[in-house]
């Protein structure tokens, strides 16, 4: 990945496009995690939110969140750190990302599994 | 359809799923003209959405938010009357529908194609 890495302008993203990339319970999982800290590598992102996902499921869970302008990607050497750009969002969306996070969570995949082998 | 419509309980719902059904220009103005509102039919909610959706598009939308636990549609004579369950949702994911509310409209189809057409 170059170090351009495409954000799009919040401001001029449509809801849908936004609610489209959050209605998954991975991505919900990232954002959850990600939030109120000041960045997430995937590797520690994936741990934290309990995902076990593989490195091309993260990143493609990555590109969908960035592309929908929920999170920023930058590189840091080898390594891509994820925020959530809390401001932007509240600012186009007021109460939305404060809405998600106080919402239940959900069961993810890695969780499920755990819980039937138990 | 008969009369006995599927409606799932809100308080075993999850955000993902609430999120994939309102991440849809059409369905997110389907829900904006049913708010407030104590009941809409399928036609008067095409009309007041701006839609002009054909028959089939509007029920399959309706089916979307129903199953998602969104609206409650109920059957009047040959009508199907849309509701929001505003109450129920704010209850299981407090904010979310005002923050939908409170986002900006983006442009449906027929306002497109509308635009276009000036």
């Amino acid at each position: 990945m170059s170090d351009a890495v495409f954000h799009p302008d919040v401001d001029e993203l449509p809801l849908s496009k936004v609610l489209a990339a959050l209605a998954d319970p991975a991505r919900l999982a990232m954002v959850r995690a990600v939030a109120g800290t000041d960045g997430l590598s995937c590797t520690l992102l994936d741990r934290t939110a309990g995902l076990e996902l593989s490195k091309s499921t993260l990143s493609h869970h990555q590109r969908i969140l960035r592309e929908a302008g929920i999170t920023r990607t930058r590189i840091e050497g080898s390594r891509r750190v994820l925020t959530l750009r809390r401001e932007e969002l509240d600012a186009r969306f007021p109460g939305l990302v404060a809405a998600v996070l106080a919402s239940p969570t959900e069961p993810t995949r890695a969780a499920a599994k755990a819980a039937a082998a138990r």
